[in-house]
């Protein structure tokens, strides 16, 4: 074999949260990212990868949400932050429980922050070999309000990025959820 | 096995000759993409992937080697176009021999025109599932007037593209270059 296998190919996959479906369900984008990544990728080489699950978690994103909530005490405010770390780990669990299922070496974490500075700063430190993103494939008009995670990584991230675009069969009526 | 297995990844490979060498060598980004495809992704998985080599040559190319040549006959066009096809098919032996060495299926062909769009054209018809880039890896101020075949590609190319950047210790003295 001319190929080094000295090491795993480490795959740094972002990972977001459906806005569209209420409880902590992986976003389309995101599961595609994922799924493609398996079926064109790993393929049967499992012993080959490894894949690394990054979740950013915006700080406002439950603003909605939580307007109903009142928060009276310091306590409030400790099951609020309780509540998204399980979001954030239930949704972990979906992707670390598809990788055990299937035999693939992996690791999960969340980081709060700009989910685009954020997994930039996270390939800086970690170092993959290629990271997955989803992308929800929106056209030039609803880009410029929503701005897109994947070009800013494409652009910015220090390893190979490669952009999974949902498929149009799959994206919901309002594009710019998921 | 949860992946499926039905067919396997075809990865399209967009490659190109050196500036700087002479005679036929693929290029250090060319090289990159390549390598690393098949350390990073293809690994010791040889079945699983079919690597498409696409060369696309610019007809203008060759103008300044050319400055000393005298056309007087339809013969002499016969014979830059014949030398222009062994340029290529030279090109494209060194793909396919390492690929041959390695057990990994691939094809290659020679396309002419603006290597960004025959890239973009070209992936419509093939249909890969992954297109591998090289890349310079230029400064936006190289870049403006350089212009960069990878970034049209993640634009416009309709299937997930990745760019890989020429390592900084390989960069050539000026880095248009290669």
């Amino acid at each position: 074999m001319a190929t080094s296998e000295a090491s795993v190919t480490r795959i740094m996959v972002a990972v977001n949260e459906s806005t569209i479906r209420g409880y902590p369900h992986a976003s389309i984008s995101s599961r595609g990212a994922f799924e493609w990544t398996l079926q064109k990728i790993v393929r049967s080489n499992a012993a080959g990868f490894k894949l690394l699950f990054l979740h950013v978690q915006v700080p406002d994103e439950d603003g909605f949400d939580d307007m109903d909530s009142i928060y009276a005490s310091p306590e409030d405010f400790k099951n609020m932050k309780n509540r998204d770390r399980a979001r954030g780990l239930h949704l972990l669990e979906f992707f670390v429980t598809r990788c055990h299922e299937i035999g693939v070496a992996c690791e999960s974490w969340i980081k709060k922050g700009d989910p685009k500075e954020v997994i930039c700063h996270e390939v800086k430190r970690i170092q993959p070999d290629l990271l997955v993103v989803g992308s929800r494939g929106l056209g030039p008009f609803q880009r410029v309000f929503v701005g897109t995670v994947s070009e800013f990584c494409v652009k910015h991230a220090e390893c190979p990025v490669v952009t999974i675009k949902r498929r149009s069969d799959e994206t919901p009526q309002d594009p710019v959820d998921d």
